[in-house]
């Protein structure tokens, strides 16, 4: 049986686009010869659809799409459908919503499969719109017997390095139902090494049923999500046969009688080898998506000469086009000359239109209409903050006369710790990098320095400083950005407390104390925070949910 | 059996200072000859605790606290006390942890039972944490037969006007084992007419049971949530013996031998009668439990003279007292003269200290700087923002300068439909009133003025505005907020389509769709918006969570 993989890239609500989309590819896939054709996880709406599944309105609209798909199909009668959407679950208690791959062919709906796992930890919330599965069956079709699941089914693989939270693993019982060829609609978020442990937990399903697999992944940006696509073929030793390139759409083509008997391919994997490259391709994938799906073309950003805004105008071009970026540089009386020199190289190397708006005027203005309320306080932080927020303000003014949309620099570092101002550095639509310790932002800068200098070299070797008072430096205030990572890492990725991670590190128990209560009393200001895209396993957002309230 | 029950307020993730209010209250209780004291669902952690929950540190932190509470029960030997915190689950498969009752006496554990039913709707999360009990069982306690369940064990009601979502309902099963008596420990969150659904379902379950029941809740604002308390002892007609106060600490005495023979009180309910009474303390608590669970005391307010920032002003100086709040008003080339003054008046009759700081010269300044960059583009909307911003950046230098914490001041029906400026208006800590639809502001503006004249009248009875340019007023933009509030209730609370809306009130089609256009297209304002504390059954925040690059 000839099958193919599409790995597409939904807009999440937009039911007419996506059928669309889904019609255009089957149109063209119908004349290569292929029997099935298979979409990803709730591909019809777009993953994650979020509350948007509360609204009674919007699932008759699901439904009509669904009957709308099932009319189009007889227009292509050799292909048949399998495809992720939503259905009605019709049990007295319970959940009103399946997530389902409904089979589809000329005209008729031949089976459905509901999912069984439902994920609920990190950024996932299925509990909360879904019932699982009351069970899971095999469906014969031509010459095979498909054993169908959708994405977290197929996770609750045995010796998966996961918790362990489900009692069933779905792809044992198609297994022992008498399966043929496992299925797997996925919609499978990315972050840095995802794709590596997807492909070991399906490899190991497959390898230990003796079955080959097909895992068809969503791909493109969602709000604080990528998704990688990576779609699959697997042979019955868990070998990979073909796989679907990373962060693009593609239609893959198997025959599943060859599958079997297929060795692996010896021209290695169409994932990017090199963590930097695929971190790149992500961080671009998920700005031009944003962009798309809100409806706007063109940023503005605001560069400081410093590596977190050089690095995210340096990927603000590469996913909207130089032509589309507009860099703006506000130095005040604390800038260095350097500051806006380094700037202006980085927006020439870019070929970025760029200005000077210098704030001393408004600076000061605002500390003499502060001053008899400020009643001859020393300077702190409340002056620096003021500049900060003068140039958001300058920013989002600009961002508003010409429809653009202003993104955030701030990095992970700096966002776990509060070293960043709240309606000031942290204002934008999107935070690009606001996933990225800063060791992983100088690695990404170097990296995309490689061909070309992108990022003045004077950017990347200067003592990082917010230059908000006089001969700042981040290290005044911070500690080193090595050890403040790890620290960082240790205790939001992996939830270790202090006195362990002191004793393991062999750290300060005092600075990682200290890091600790920055992170905790600094909710606050993440909880206002644009959204950012998700690259690491624990990022900060959705998938992140911590009281402000609270004495821990 | 005597019985209290200790409606108490604790502070999430706060270990030790919820088990020394335990202690203090025990210590108290164990002197009225009391047998059983119940505190609610997890008041050693407090609710919710969110997050904290993954972390295996504050896991094991919550361990050790239970134990030295049950080394502190020896103290106290007369007295057991069963209290909500979480227990270890030690399936092979399954989430980590258990939402427990654990009773306690005299240096052992006598029971525990695990909560059976886990909301995961609207602001709870509790799959994301907890595996639901195996069973449910009784226990033999004194002259009583308990049966103990936890807050969402007592709502599957078959009558209850809610979504079905469970299979069981626990009471029928502890029924059914013999109990003689229902307790549930709850952490249930307040919103308008929330009580009284609450006695509803409970009052229904205990006549059909033909069982008393006692509830205790916690009470205490914890973020966008306020607990109410109204804890309940029911006879076993389901009728109300005993109520705890609404949003206050108190200590409710009931003996349970008597509660069987119990005849309804006649005075009444403890409930507030009254909805804007209860609005009003509700929003009290919850900013008084933010400031203090914070660990601030005091507030900046932006006074604009209109009546949103009027009421947030008046509500503050209830919840921290006049010496803990500033009013600031700021005038601008278009603001009338009567706002300055009804800011002034306002100030006086509530005694806070009041300052103007006029942003003539700074938005002057804004323009000069932005001239070239503008290009004699015609003023639109940037304007209007710039000068938001600047206001937003003047209260937050004097909150930081201060160390105080800056209240915003907007409504359900502006947060809404985007009618505010994002690092402007929207800037602040925390939002007191952003889930009051603008009628419901008007409403509680009149009920705080009924004893004496706080808010001036000016305020209640001019045309809204934001005063952002010449002779702008609200309704030139907006649709009559009356039509609004209709629209977005059906909308956002009762999920229904644009269609549907114009159809069943007669409303003007394309009104209501350019209104919940406008709703669907500022998500990306409400999800950088500060708290705001929950007060309908729908409010924008955790319980709401929406796709912003989407298309529906």
């Amino acid at each position: 049986m000839k099958i193919a993989l599409a790995q597409l890239n939904p807009t999440v609500g937009d039911l007419n686009g996506n059928l669309e989309k889904l019609r255009i590819n089957l149109a063209e896939i119908s004349q290569t010869g292929v029997d099935l054709v298979i979409f990803p996880e709730l591909f019809m709406i777009g993953y994650p659809p979020r509350d948007l599944l509360d609204r009674n309105s919007f699932i008759e609209r699901c439904e009509a799409t669904l009957e709308k798909l099932v009319k189009l199909s007889t227009l292509y009668p050799n292909i048949a459908i399998l495809v992720g959407t939503i259905t009605r679950c019709r049990l007295e208690r319970g959940k009103k919503l399946y997530n389902s791959a409904v089979l589809i062919e000329n005209g008729k709906t031949l089976f459905t499969q509901h999912k069984s796992l439902l994920p609920a930890y990190d950024v996932f919330d299925e509990n909360r719109y879904f019932e699982p599965a009351g069970e899971i069956e095999i469906y014969p079709f031509k010459n095979e017997i498909l054993g169908i699941s959708i994405c977290e089914d197929a996770w609750n693989e045995a010796d998966a390095p996961l918790p362990h939270l489900y009692k069933k693993n779905p792809l044992v019982q198609l297994s022992k139902a008498g399966a043929t060829l496992l299925i797997n609609l996925s919609a499978s978020p990315y972050y840095l090494g995802k794709e590596k442990l997807r492909l070991e937990i399906l490899a190991r399903q497959s390898r230990h049923l003796k079955l080959p697999m097909l895992m068809v992944n969503q791909v493109g940006g969602n709000d604080e999500l990528i998704f990688d696509g990576c779609s699959l073929a697997l042979n019955c030793q868990g070998e990979v046969i073909s796989e679907a390139v990373q962060f693009n759409e593609e239609i893959l083509s198997i025959d599943s009688d060859e599958l079997k008997r297929a060795a692996p391919s010896l021209t290695g994997l169409a994932t990017a080898p090199d963590p930097m490259e695929q971190l790149e391709k992500a961080l671009i994938l998920g700005i031009r998506d944003y962009f798309n799906k809100c409806g706007f073309k063109q940023t503005i950003i605001g560069l400081s000469g410093g590596i977190d805004s050089a690095l995210t105008c340096a990927l603000a071009v590469k996913a909207l086009g130089a032509d589309n970026v507009w860099g703006i540089t506000m130095p005040s009386p604390y800038s260095s000359g350097g500051s806006v020199e380094d700037s202006r190289i980085l927006a020439e190397n870019l070929g970025i239109r760029f200005n000077i708006v210098p704030i001393n005027t408004l600076y000061q203005n605002y500390l003499d209409n502060l001053e008899p309320l400020f009643a001859g306080r020393p300077m702190d932080l409340a002056e620096e903050n003021i500049q900060a927020r003068i140039r958001g303000n300058l920013l989002m003014a600009i961002a508003n006369k010409y429809g653009r949309l202003l993104l955030a620099t701030g990095n992970k570092s700096e966002m776990a710790i509060g070293y960043c101002t709240l309606y000031g550095d942290m204002s934008g639509g999107l935070a690009p990098i606001s996933d990225l310790p800063k060791g992983l932002v100088y690695e990404l800068s170097h990296h995309i320095n490689q061909e070309n200098i992108i990022i003045p070299p004077a950017t990347l070797t200067k003592e990082p400083s917010a230059e908000l008072r006089p001969d700042q430096k981040d290290q005044d205030s911070l500690p080193p950005y090595e050890l403040l990572d790890r620290v960082l890492t240790l205790y939001i990725d992996e939830g270790h407390d202090a006195l362990t991670i002191a004793d393991r590190e062999n750290f300060p128990l005092k600075t990682v104390s200290e890091i600790i209560s920055a992170v905790n009393r600094n909710e606050y200001k993440r909880r206002q925070a644009p959204p950012g895209l998700k690259v690491t396993s624990k990022a900060f957002g959705s998938g992140r949910r911590m009281p402000i309230a609270a004495r821990f």
